[in-house]
Protein backbone atom coordinates (compact mmCIF):
# COMPACT_ATOMS: atom_id res chain seq x y z
CA UNK A 1 0.00 0.00 0.00
CA UNK A 2 2.63 2.36 -1.38
CA UNK A 3 2.39 6.36 -0.54
CA UNK A 4 0.06 6.58 1.89
CA UNK A 5 -0.62 9.54 3.33
CA UNK A 6 -1.04 10.13 7.34
CA UNK A 7 -1.68 12.95 8.92
CA UNK A 8 -1.86 13.00 12.56
CA UNK A 9 -3.71 15.29 15.05
CA UNK A 10 -2.02 16.65 17.85
CA UNK A 11 1.23 17.31 18.29
CA UNK A 12 1.94 17.07 21.95
CA UNK A 13 5.27 15.16 23.20
CA UNK A 14 3.63 11.95 21.43
CA UNK A 15 2.00 13.10 18.48
CA UNK A 16 5.41 15.01 17.62
CA UNK A 17 7.01 11.67 17.80
CA UNK A 18 5.26 9.57 16.25
CA UNK A 19 5.15 12.07 13.51
CA UNK A 20 9.21 12.67 13.34
CA UNK A 21 9.45 8.55 13.11
CA UNK A 22 6.90 8.62 10.39
CA UNK A 23 8.53 11.20 8.55
CA UNK A 24 12.20 9.84 9.20
CA UNK A 25 10.76 6.68 7.84
CA UNK A 26 9.59 8.46 4.15
CA UNK A 27 6.39 9.16 4.99
CA UNK A 28 3.94 11.99 3.72
CA UNK A 29 2.60 13.82 6.78
CA UNK A 30 0.22 16.02 7.43
CA UNK A 31 -0.43 17.72 10.59
CA UNK A 32 -3.13 19.66 12.59
CA UNK A 33 -2.74 20.60 16.17
CA UNK A 34 -5.20 23.16 17.39
CA UNK A 35 -2.29 25.60 18.72
CA UNK A 36 -0.98 26.21 15.14
CA UNK A 37 2.46 27.28 16.15
CA UNK A 38 3.04 23.73 16.83
CA UNK A 39 3.05 22.65 13.24
CA UNK A 40 5.77 24.91 12.25
CA UNK A 41 9.05 22.73 13.38
CA UNK A 42 6.90 19.63 11.68
CA UNK A 43 6.98 21.90 8.59
CA UNK A 44 9.98 22.61 8.27
CA UNK A 45 11.39 19.42 8.78
CA UNK A 46 9.06 18.70 5.74
CA UNK A 47 5.35 17.42 7.01
CA UNK A 48 2.93 19.55 5.72
CA UNK A 49 0.69 21.54 7.81
CA UNK A 50 -3.39 21.57 7.46
CA UNK A 51 -5.37 24.29 9.05
CA UNK A 52 -8.16 22.77 10.50
CA UNK A 53 -8.80 18.72 11.35
CA UNK A 54 -12.01 18.64 8.35
CA UNK A 55 -8.36 20.20 5.74
CA UNK A 56 -6.46 16.95 7.59
CA UNK A 57 -8.91 14.66 7.31
CA UNK A 58 -9.23 15.48 3.83
CA UNK A 59 -5.91 14.87 3.03
CA UNK A 60 -5.24 11.55 5.00
CA UNK A 61 -5.30 7.78 3.93
CA UNK A 62 -5.07 6.98 7.58
CA UNK A 63 -5.74 9.57 10.54
CA UNK A 64 -3.58 9.34 13.57
CA UNK A 65 -5.55 10.92 16.71
CA UNK A 66 -3.23 11.73 18.92
CA UNK A 67 -5.20 14.56 21.46
CA UNK A 68 -5.66 15.04 25.30
CA UNK A 69 -8.62 12.23 26.60
CA UNK A 70 -11.69 10.99 24.90
CA UNK A 71 -12.96 14.64 25.17
CA UNK A 72 -11.12 16.20 22.62
CA UNK A 73 -11.62 13.30 20.58
CA UNK A 74 -15.01 13.63 20.33
CA UNK A 75 -14.36 17.77 19.86
CA UNK A 76 -12.84 17.14 17.01
CA UNK A 77 -13.51 14.06 15.30
CA UNK A 78 -17.34 14.83 15.45
CA UNK A 79 -18.11 17.35 13.00
CA UNK A 80 -16.07 16.04 10.87
CA UNK A 81 -17.39 13.32 9.73
CA UNK A 82 -18.16 13.36 6.54
CA UNK A 83 -14.85 14.09 5.89
CA UNK A 84 -13.46 11.22 7.38
CA UNK A 85 -15.61 8.86 5.50
CA UNK A 86 -13.62 5.96 3.77
CA UNK A 87 -10.52 6.97 5.59
CA UNK A 88 -8.61 4.74 8.08
CA UNK A 89 -9.03 6.36 11.62
CA UNK A 90 -6.85 5.46 14.21
CA UNK A 91 -7.21 6.72 17.88
CA UNK A 92 -4.25 6.54 19.86
CA UNK A 93 -5.25 8.72 22.50
CA UNK A 94 -5.14 7.27 25.74
CA UNK A 95 -9.28 6.38 26.98
CA UNK A 96 -11.09 4.01 28.91
CA UNK A 97 -12.42 0.41 27.11
CA UNK A 98 -15.56 1.94 27.12
CA UNK A 99 -14.91 5.07 25.78
CA UNK A 100 -13.24 3.44 23.22
CA UNK A 101 -16.43 1.37 22.65
CA UNK A 102 -18.52 4.40 22.28
CA UNK A 103 -15.89 6.28 19.77
CA UNK A 104 -16.36 3.12 17.57
CA UNK A 105 -20.00 2.89 17.58
CA UNK A 106 -20.33 6.93 16.73
CA UNK A 107 -17.85 5.58 13.83
CA UNK A 108 -20.06 2.68 12.76
CA UNK A 109 -22.83 5.18 12.49
CA UNK A 110 -21.18 7.20 10.39
CA UNK A 111 -20.17 4.76 7.91
CA UNK A 112 -15.56 5.19 9.18
CA UNK A 113 -13.10 2.69 9.96
CA UNK A 114 -12.00 2.73 13.22
CA UNK A 115 -9.47 1.51 15.50
CA UNK A 116 -8.61 2.45 18.76
CA UNK A 117 -5.00 1.95 19.64
CA UNK A 118 -3.14 1.87 23.18
CA UNK A 119 0.41 2.94 22.94
CA UNK A 120 2.74 0.86 25.80
CA UNK A 121 5.85 3.24 25.25
CA UNK A 122 6.84 6.65 26.10
CA UNK A 123 7.69 8.97 23.28
CA UNK A 124 11.14 8.66 23.34
CA UNK A 125 10.39 5.11 22.49
CA UNK A 126 8.53 5.33 19.31
CA UNK A 127 9.77 3.32 16.61
CA UNK A 128 12.62 1.63 18.72
CA UNK A 129 12.40 -1.79 19.37
CA UNK A 130 11.11 -1.88 22.97
CA UNK A 131 8.19 0.28 21.63
CA UNK A 132 4.73 -1.72 21.37
CA UNK A 133 1.45 -0.67 20.48
CA UNK A 134 -1.97 -2.52 21.08
CA UNK A 135 -4.95 -2.27 18.40
CA UNK A 136 -8.49 -3.21 18.64
CA UNK A 137 -11.89 -2.66 16.61
CA UNK A 138 -12.17 -2.97 12.69
CA UNK A 139 -9.76 -6.04 11.28
CA UNK A 140 -9.68 -4.26 7.94
CA UNK A 141 -8.71 -0.82 8.93
CA UNK A 142 -6.04 -2.82 11.04
CA UNK A 143 -4.74 -4.51 7.69
CA UNK A 144 -4.59 -1.28 5.95
CA UNK A 145 -2.78 0.67 8.47
CA UNK A 146 -0.19 -1.87 9.25
CA UNK A 147 2.42 -1.01 7.05
CA UNK A 148 2.60 2.88 9.19
CA UNK A 149 1.46 1.19 12.87
CA UNK A 150 4.35 -1.44 12.57
CA UNK A 151 7.09 2.24 12.06
CA UNK A 152 5.90 3.20 15.65
CA UNK A 153 6.65 -0.33 16.97
CA UNK A 154 5.06 -3.80 17.36
CA UNK A 155 1.98 -4.04 16.79
CA UNK A 156 -0.76 -6.65 18.10
CA UNK A 157 -4.61 -6.81 17.34
CA UNK A 158 -6.63 -7.59 19.86
CA UNK A 159 -9.75 -8.20 18.19
CA UNK A 160 -12.82 -6.80 16.98
CA UNK A 161 -14.20 -5.33 20.46
CA UNK A 162 -12.97 -1.60 19.78
CA UNK A 163 -12.25 -1.81 23.87
CA UNK A 164 -9.81 -4.40 23.99
CA UNK A 165 -6.38 -2.68 23.41
CA UNK A 166 -7.75 0.46 25.81
CA UNK A 167 -8.21 -2.96 28.61
CA UNK A 168 -4.76 -4.30 28.05
CA UNK A 169 -3.29 -1.26 28.25
CA UNK A 170 -5.29 -0.53 31.71
CA UNK A 171 -4.71 -3.65 33.34
CA UNK A 172 -0.80 -3.58 32.36
CA UNK A 173 -0.51 -0.14 33.42
CA UNK A 174 -2.43 -0.92 36.92
CA UNK A 175 0.29 -3.42 37.81
CA UNK A 176 2.83 -1.32 36.71
CA UNK A 177 1.33 1.69 39.16
CA UNK A 178 1.13 -0.99 41.98
CA UNK A 179 4.56 -2.02 41.33
CA UNK A 180 5.90 1.39 41.59
CA UNK A 181 3.90 2.34 44.91
CA UNK A 182 5.17 -1.15 46.34
CA UNK A 183 8.59 0.18 45.45
CA UNK A 184 7.80 3.98 46.82
CA UNK A 185 6.50 2.39 49.98
CA UNK A 186 9.89 0.28 50.38
CA UNK A 187 12.04 3.25 49.70
CA UNK A 188 10.53 5.43 52.52
CA UNK A 189 10.83 2.31 54.92
CA UNK A 190 14.32 2.07 54.47
CA UNK A 191 15.00 5.59 54.10
CA UNK A 192 13.81 5.95 58.20
CA UNK A 193 17.81 3.95 58.75
CA UNK A 194 19.53 5.96 56.31
CA UNK A 195 19.64 3.52 53.30
CA UNK A 196 19.06 5.38 50.13
CA UNK A 197 16.08 5.02 47.78
CA UNK A 198 19.28 3.75 44.75
CA UNK A 199 20.13 0.93 47.19
CA UNK A 200 16.43 -0.15 48.07
CA UNK A 201 15.54 0.02 43.80
CA UNK A 202 18.45 -2.08 43.85
CA UNK A 203 17.02 -4.92 46.19
CA UNK A 204 13.67 -4.63 44.63
CA UNK A 205 14.79 -5.03 41.17
CA UNK A 206 16.31 -8.06 41.93
CA UNK A 207 13.23 -9.30 44.48
CA UNK A 208 10.72 -8.60 42.30
CA UNK A 209 12.44 -9.50 39.34
CA UNK A 210 13.08 -13.12 41.06
CA UNK A 211 9.58 -13.18 42.10
CA UNK A 212 7.87 -12.34 38.80
CA UNK A 213 7.34 -16.16 37.36
CA UNK A 214 5.61 -16.82 40.72
CA UNK A 215 2.91 -14.97 39.20
CA UNK A 216 1.85 -17.63 36.66
CA UNK A 217 1.80 -20.43 39.54
CA UNK A 218 -0.78 -17.90 41.19
CA UNK A 219 -2.37 -17.53 37.28
CA UNK A 220 -3.07 -21.29 37.34
CA UNK A 221 -4.71 -21.30 41.11
CA UNK A 222 -6.99 -18.14 39.83
CA UNK A 223 -8.09 -19.69 36.34
CA UNK A 224 -8.88 -23.14 38.28
CA UNK A 225 -10.76 -21.74 40.70
CA UNK A 226 -9.49 -24.05 43.17
CA UNK A 227 -8.42 -22.56 45.78
CA UNK A 228 -7.88 -25.62 48.55
CA UNK A 229 -3.76 -25.39 48.71
CA UNK A 230 -1.12 -22.96 48.82
CA UNK A 231 -0.77 -19.82 51.12
CA UNK A 232 -3.74 -18.94 53.09
CA UNK A 233 -5.83 -16.02 53.62
CA UNK A 234 -5.56 -16.74 57.19
CA UNK A 235 -1.64 -16.44 56.70
CA UNK A 236 -1.64 -13.55 54.54
CA UNK A 237 -3.71 -11.70 56.77
CA UNK A 238 -1.08 -12.07 59.46
CA UNK A 239 1.91 -11.72 56.88
CA UNK A 240 0.18 -8.27 55.64
CA UNK A 241 -0.64 -7.16 59.33
CA UNK A 242 2.99 -7.46 60.16
CA UNK A 243 4.05 -5.63 57.27
CA UNK A 244 1.48 -2.67 57.70
CA UNK A 245 2.52 -2.87 61.33
CA UNK A 246 6.29 -3.09 60.50
CA UNK A 247 5.82 0.25 58.10
CA UNK A 248 4.05 2.24 60.87
CA UNK A 249 6.47 1.17 63.62
CA UNK A 250 9.11 2.86 61.09
CA UNK A 251 6.94 5.87 60.82
CA UNK A 252 5.75 5.49 57.34
CA UNK A 253 2.54 5.02 56.52
CA UNK A 254 0.96 1.46 55.02
CA UNK A 255 -1.74 2.74 53.92
CA UNK A 256 -1.29 1.07 50.08
CA UNK A 257 -1.45 -2.21 51.71
CA UNK A 258 -4.76 -1.25 53.54
CA UNK A 259 -7.17 -2.36 50.69
CA UNK A 260 -5.74 -6.12 50.48
CA UNK A 261 -6.09 -6.64 54.19
CA UNK A 262 -9.63 -5.36 53.74
CA UNK A 263 -10.44 -8.03 51.43
CA UNK A 264 -8.42 -10.89 53.23
CA UNK A 265 -10.39 -9.84 56.57
CA UNK A 266 -13.48 -10.45 54.38
CA UNK A 267 -12.77 -13.65 52.96
CA UNK A 268 -11.70 -14.46 56.59
CA UNK A 269 -14.68 -13.28 58.31
CA UNK A 270 -17.11 -14.87 55.79
CA UNK A 271 -15.10 -18.53 56.67
CA UNK A 272 -12.83 -18.65 53.70
CA UNK A 273 -9.87 -18.03 55.88
CA UNK A 274 -8.15 -21.52 55.00
CA UNK A 275 -8.36 -20.53 51.07
CA UNK A 276 -5.64 -19.54 48.94
CA UNK A 277 -5.07 -15.90 49.53
CA UNK A 278 -5.41 -15.62 45.89
CA UNK A 279 -8.81 -16.29 45.84
CA UNK A 280 -8.88 -12.41 46.46
CA UNK A 281 -9.26 -12.07 42.70
CA UNK A 282 -13.05 -13.42 43.14
CA UNK A 283 -13.86 -10.30 46.09
CA UNK A 284 -12.99 -8.11 43.25
CA UNK A 285 -15.95 -8.21 41.23
CA UNK A 286 -18.41 -4.70 41.86
CA UNK A 287 -22.15 -5.59 42.66
CA UNK B 1 34.51 -23.73 63.80
CA UNK B 2 33.81 -27.68 63.82
CA UNK B 3 31.79 -29.93 65.86
CA UNK B 4 29.41 -27.08 66.13
CA UNK B 5 25.85 -28.24 67.71
CA UNK B 6 23.04 -26.93 66.26
CA UNK B 7 19.48 -26.83 68.30
CA UNK B 8 16.34 -25.67 66.34
CA UNK B 9 13.37 -24.63 68.12
CA UNK B 10 10.63 -25.16 65.77
CA UNK B 11 9.49 -27.77 63.44
CA UNK B 12 6.93 -26.18 61.63
CA UNK B 13 7.66 -26.18 57.70
CA UNK B 14 10.48 -23.82 57.94
CA UNK B 15 11.97 -25.27 61.04
CA UNK B 16 11.78 -28.86 59.13
CA UNK B 17 13.60 -27.86 55.86
CA UNK B 18 16.42 -25.92 57.94
CA UNK B 19 16.59 -29.37 60.18
CA UNK B 20 16.55 -31.40 56.69
CA UNK B 21 19.68 -29.30 55.28
CA UNK B 22 21.88 -29.15 58.46
CA UNK B 23 21.19 -32.54 58.75
CA UNK B 24 22.11 -33.55 55.25
CA UNK B 25 24.98 -31.32 55.11
CA UNK B 26 26.61 -33.14 58.03
CA UNK B 27 25.99 -31.09 61.04
CA UNK B 28 25.06 -32.32 64.73
CA UNK B 29 21.27 -30.66 65.01
CA UNK B 30 18.79 -31.46 68.29
CA UNK B 31 14.94 -30.70 67.61
CA UNK B 32 13.17 -29.18 70.06
CA UNK B 33 8.75 -29.01 68.85
CA UNK B 34 5.73 -27.76 71.05
CA UNK B 35 3.95 -31.06 69.89
CA UNK B 36 6.75 -33.73 70.45
CA UNK B 37 5.58 -36.35 68.19
CA UNK B 38 6.90 -34.01 65.14
CA UNK B 39 10.51 -34.77 66.30
CA UNK B 40 10.11 -38.37 65.55
CA UNK B 41 10.97 -38.45 62.01
CA UNK B 42 13.71 -35.73 62.16
CA UNK B 43 15.50 -38.09 65.39
CA UNK B 44 14.45 -41.79 63.01
CA UNK B 45 16.94 -39.32 60.14
CA UNK B 46 19.54 -38.47 62.80
CA UNK B 47 18.65 -35.81 64.83
CA UNK B 48 18.55 -35.80 68.71
CA UNK B 49 15.24 -34.76 70.02
CA UNK B 50 14.91 -32.35 73.64
CA UNK B 51 12.36 -33.20 75.75
CA UNK B 52 12.51 -29.18 76.62
CA UNK B 53 13.64 -25.79 74.98
CA UNK B 54 16.21 -25.70 78.21
CA UNK B 55 17.45 -29.05 77.15
CA UNK B 56 17.57 -28.12 73.53
CA UNK B 57 19.40 -24.79 74.32
CA UNK B 58 21.79 -26.36 76.97
CA UNK B 59 22.79 -28.81 73.90
CA UNK B 60 23.53 -26.83 71.44
CA UNK B 61 26.45 -24.15 70.56
CA UNK B 62 23.80 -22.40 68.23
CA UNK B 63 20.26 -21.91 68.92
CA UNK B 64 18.14 -21.20 66.03
CA UNK B 65 14.53 -20.11 66.48
CA UNK B 66 11.93 -20.62 63.89
CA UNK B 67 8.66 -20.28 66.14
CA UNK B 68 4.82 -18.98 65.25
CA UNK B 69 5.64 -15.39 65.79
CA UNK B 70 7.32 -13.12 68.31
CA UNK B 71 4.79 -13.86 71.20
CA UNK B 72 5.88 -17.29 71.09
CA UNK B 73 9.98 -16.57 70.70
CA UNK B 74 9.25 -14.62 73.89
CA UNK B 75 7.44 -17.28 75.59
CA UNK B 76 9.87 -19.89 74.77
CA UNK B 77 12.87 -17.89 75.51
CA UNK B 78 12.80 -16.02 78.50
CA UNK B 79 12.42 -18.78 81.11
CA UNK B 80 16.06 -19.93 79.82
CA UNK B 81 17.99 -16.81 79.85
CA UNK B 82 20.74 -18.82 81.86
CA UNK B 83 20.99 -22.17 79.77
CA UNK B 84 21.65 -19.40 77.01
CA UNK B 85 24.21 -17.59 78.30
CA UNK B 86 27.67 -18.70 76.10
CA UNK B 87 25.19 -19.58 73.05
CA UNK B 88 24.44 -17.97 69.97
CA UNK B 89 21.08 -17.28 70.00
CA UNK B 90 19.64 -16.59 65.99
CA UNK B 91 16.26 -15.91 65.48
CA UNK B 92 14.60 -16.45 62.43
CA UNK B 93 11.23 -16.30 63.27
CA UNK B 94 9.69 -13.47 61.55
CA UNK B 95 9.08 -10.30 63.39
CA UNK B 96 8.51 -6.45 62.96
CA UNK B 97 12.24 -4.52 63.45
CA UNK B 98 10.51 -3.26 66.36
CA UNK B 99 10.06 -7.00 67.47
CA UNK B 100 13.84 -7.60 66.69
CA UNK B 101 14.96 -4.90 69.12
CA UNK B 102 12.93 -5.66 71.81
CA UNK B 103 14.20 -9.09 71.74
CA UNK B 104 18.25 -7.94 71.09
CA UNK B 105 17.48 -5.61 74.30
CA UNK B 106 16.49 -8.34 76.56
CA UNK B 107 19.12 -10.68 75.37
CA UNK B 108 21.89 -8.12 75.96
CA UNK B 109 19.80 -7.73 79.02
CA UNK B 110 20.44 -11.36 79.91
CA UNK B 111 24.33 -11.89 78.44
CA UNK B 112 23.43 -14.03 75.40
CA UNK B 113 24.64 -12.69 71.76
CA UNK B 114 21.41 -12.75 69.64
CA UNK B 115 21.52 -12.80 66.09
CA UNK B 116 18.17 -11.75 63.90
CA UNK B 117 17.40 -13.41 60.65
CA UNK B 118 15.44 -12.53 57.81
CA UNK B 119 14.68 -15.86 55.29
CA UNK B 120 13.90 -14.32 52.11
CA UNK B 121 12.82 -17.96 50.47
CA UNK B 122 10.62 -20.52 50.88
CA UNK B 123 11.15 -23.33 52.57
CA UNK B 124 11.62 -25.56 49.66
CA UNK B 125 13.96 -23.09 48.45
CA UNK B 126 16.38 -23.54 51.70
CA UNK B 127 20.07 -24.82 51.04
CA UNK B 128 18.92 -24.28 47.19
CA UNK B 129 21.01 -21.32 45.03
CA UNK B 130 18.20 -18.93 45.16
CA UNK B 131 17.59 -18.89 49.27
CA UNK B 132 18.82 -15.68 50.75
CA UNK B 133 18.82 -14.96 54.25
CA UNK B 134 19.49 -11.55 56.28
CA UNK B 135 21.20 -11.48 59.76
CA UNK B 136 21.47 -7.87 62.05
CA UNK B 137 22.10 -7.43 65.43
CA UNK B 138 25.53 -9.19 67.25
CA UNK B 139 28.34 -8.94 64.73
CA UNK B 140 30.37 -11.81 66.66
CA UNK B 141 27.47 -14.08 66.22
CA UNK B 142 27.08 -13.54 62.74
CA UNK B 143 30.71 -14.76 62.44
CA UNK B 144 30.83 -17.59 65.14
CA UNK B 145 27.56 -19.10 63.29
CA UNK B 146 28.27 -18.23 59.77
CA UNK B 147 29.15 -21.89 58.59
CA UNK B 148 26.15 -22.87 59.82
CA UNK B 149 24.51 -19.80 57.82
CA UNK B 150 25.48 -20.13 54.94
CA UNK B 151 24.38 -23.77 54.88
CA UNK B 152 20.88 -22.29 54.42
CA UNK B 153 21.44 -20.21 52.03
CA UNK B 154 23.38 -16.59 50.81
CA UNK B 155 23.91 -14.92 54.19
CA UNK B 156 23.93 -10.93 54.00
CA UNK B 157 24.71 -9.02 57.33
CA UNK B 158 22.79 -5.98 57.65
CA UNK B 159 24.75 -4.16 60.14
CA UNK B 160 24.24 -4.26 64.30
CA UNK B 161 20.59 -2.72 64.90
CA UNK B 162 18.78 -5.88 65.38
CA UNK B 163 16.21 -4.23 63.47
CA UNK B 164 17.96 -4.09 60.08
CA UNK B 165 17.48 -7.77 58.49
CA UNK B 166 13.88 -7.46 59.44
CA UNK B 167 12.99 -4.02 58.09
CA UNK B 168 14.66 -5.28 54.61
CA UNK B 169 12.46 -8.31 54.48
CA UNK B 170 9.17 -6.19 55.75
CA UNK B 171 10.27 -3.94 52.62
CA UNK B 172 10.61 -6.04 50.07
CA UNK B 173 7.69 -8.18 50.92
CA UNK B 174 5.49 -4.88 50.78
CA UNK B 175 6.99 -3.95 47.45
CA UNK B 176 6.06 -7.60 46.66
CA UNK B 177 2.63 -8.10 47.40
CA UNK B 178 1.76 -4.89 45.78
CA UNK B 179 3.39 -6.17 42.88
CA UNK B 180 1.14 -9.53 43.22
CA UNK B 181 -2.20 -7.48 44.26
CA UNK B 182 -1.32 -5.32 40.73
CA UNK B 183 -1.12 -8.56 38.85
CA UNK B 184 -4.71 -10.03 40.70
CA UNK B 185 -6.21 -6.88 39.84
CA UNK B 186 -5.07 -7.35 36.06
CA UNK B 187 -6.65 -10.37 35.88
CA UNK B 188 -9.63 -9.58 37.41
CA UNK B 189 -9.81 -6.94 34.48
CA UNK B 190 -8.78 -9.07 31.76
CA UNK B 191 -10.99 -12.04 32.33
CA UNK B 192 -14.05 -9.35 32.37
CA UNK B 193 -13.36 -10.29 28.22
CA UNK B 194 -12.44 -14.26 28.88
CA UNK B 195 -9.03 -13.76 28.78
CA UNK B 196 -7.52 -16.30 31.32
CA UNK B 197 -5.25 -15.30 33.99
CA UNK B 198 -2.08 -17.46 32.45
CA UNK B 199 -2.10 -14.89 29.54
CA UNK B 200 -2.39 -12.05 32.10
CA UNK B 201 0.46 -13.31 33.90
CA UNK B 202 2.24 -13.68 31.06
CA UNK B 203 1.84 -10.14 29.66
CA UNK B 204 2.14 -8.87 33.45
CA UNK B 205 5.40 -10.68 33.88
CA UNK B 206 7.13 -9.70 30.67
CA UNK B 207 5.58 -5.73 31.08
CA UNK B 208 6.83 -5.44 34.62
CA UNK B 209 10.37 -6.91 34.11
CA UNK B 210 10.67 -4.92 31.67
CA UNK B 211 9.59 -1.67 33.61
CA UNK B 212 11.51 -2.50 37.07
CA UNK B 213 14.99 -0.51 35.90
CA UNK B 214 12.88 2.27 36.07
CA UNK B 215 12.45 2.32 39.51
CA UNK B 216 16.30 3.26 39.82
CA UNK B 217 15.15 6.31 37.61
CA UNK B 218 12.95 7.11 40.22
CA UNK B 219 15.33 6.36 42.84
CA UNK B 220 17.44 9.46 41.49
CA UNK B 221 14.43 11.56 41.86
CA UNK B 222 13.59 10.29 45.45
CA UNK B 223 17.65 10.50 46.27
CA UNK B 224 17.68 14.02 45.23
CA UNK B 225 14.90 15.48 46.42
CA UNK B 226 14.94 17.64 43.69
CA UNK B 227 10.74 16.89 42.25
CA UNK B 228 11.33 19.98 39.76
CA UNK B 229 11.32 17.79 36.22
CA UNK B 230 9.52 13.89 35.28
CA UNK B 231 5.84 12.78 34.93
CA UNK B 232 3.91 15.43 36.91
CA UNK B 233 1.79 14.91 39.78
CA UNK B 234 -1.64 16.24 37.94
CA UNK B 235 -0.56 13.88 34.64
CA UNK B 236 -0.48 10.76 37.04
CA UNK B 237 -3.72 11.85 39.10
CA UNK B 238 -5.43 11.77 35.24
CA UNK B 239 -3.66 8.61 34.35
CA UNK B 240 -4.68 7.12 38.05
CA UNK B 241 -8.12 8.38 38.04
CA UNK B 242 -8.81 6.79 33.97
CA UNK B 243 -7.19 3.12 35.51
CA UNK B 244 -9.38 3.14 38.57
CA UNK B 245 -12.76 4.60 36.02
CA UNK B 246 -11.49 1.56 33.46
CA UNK B 247 -11.83 -1.25 36.09
CA UNK B 248 -14.92 -0.05 37.68
CA UNK B 249 -16.48 0.40 33.80
CA UNK B 250 -15.50 -3.38 33.69
CA UNK B 251 -16.76 -4.49 36.87
CA UNK B 252 -13.90 -4.38 39.00
CA UNK B 253 -13.29 -2.98 42.16
CA UNK B 254 -10.34 -0.33 41.76
CA UNK B 255 -9.90 0.09 45.75
CA UNK B 256 -6.33 -1.08 45.47
CA UNK B 257 -5.19 2.20 43.29
CA UNK B 258 -7.45 4.61 45.98
CA UNK B 259 -4.57 5.12 48.26
CA UNK B 260 -2.30 6.15 45.39
CA UNK B 261 -4.91 8.43 44.07
CA UNK B 262 -5.48 9.91 47.47
CA UNK B 263 -1.84 10.87 47.92
CA UNK B 264 -1.87 12.22 44.46
CA UNK B 265 -4.70 14.49 45.25
CA UNK B 266 -3.50 15.23 48.67
CA UNK B 267 -0.09 17.06 46.79
CA UNK B 268 -2.73 18.49 43.90
CA UNK B 269 -4.38 20.54 46.75
CA UNK B 270 -1.46 21.46 48.68
CA UNK B 271 -0.17 22.81 45.24
CA UNK B 272 2.26 20.40 44.06
CA UNK B 273 0.35 19.14 41.39
CA UNK B 274 3.34 20.31 38.62
CA UNK B 275 6.04 18.18 41.01
CA UNK B 276 7.26 14.75 39.77
CA UNK B 277 4.80 12.50 40.88
CA UNK B 278 7.57 10.74 42.95
CA UNK B 279 7.51 13.18 45.11
CA UNK B 280 4.92 11.27 46.84
CA UNK B 281 6.85 9.53 49.17
CA UNK B 282 7.42 12.35 51.25
CA UNK B 283 3.41 12.35 52.15
CA UNK B 284 4.04 8.67 53.45
CA UNK B 285 6.07 9.83 56.90
CA UNK B 286 3.40 10.14 59.59
CA UNK B 287 3.10 12.70 62.33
Amino acid sequence: MPNQTVSILGLGAMGAAITARLRDTGHDTVVWNRTAAKTEPHVAAGSRAAATVAEAAALGDVVLVVLLDHLSVREHLDPVAAELKGKVVVNLTTTTPNQARATAAWAAEHGLTYLDGAIMAVPEMIGTPVSRLLYSGDRGAYDAARGILETLGAADYEGEDAGLASLKDMALLTSMYQLFSGFIQAAAMMRTVGVPAAETAREVSAWLGAILPHTELFAGVIDSRDYSAGQSVDFTRAAVGSLIAASREQGVSADFLEPLLSRLDELSATGRGGADWTSVNEQLAIG
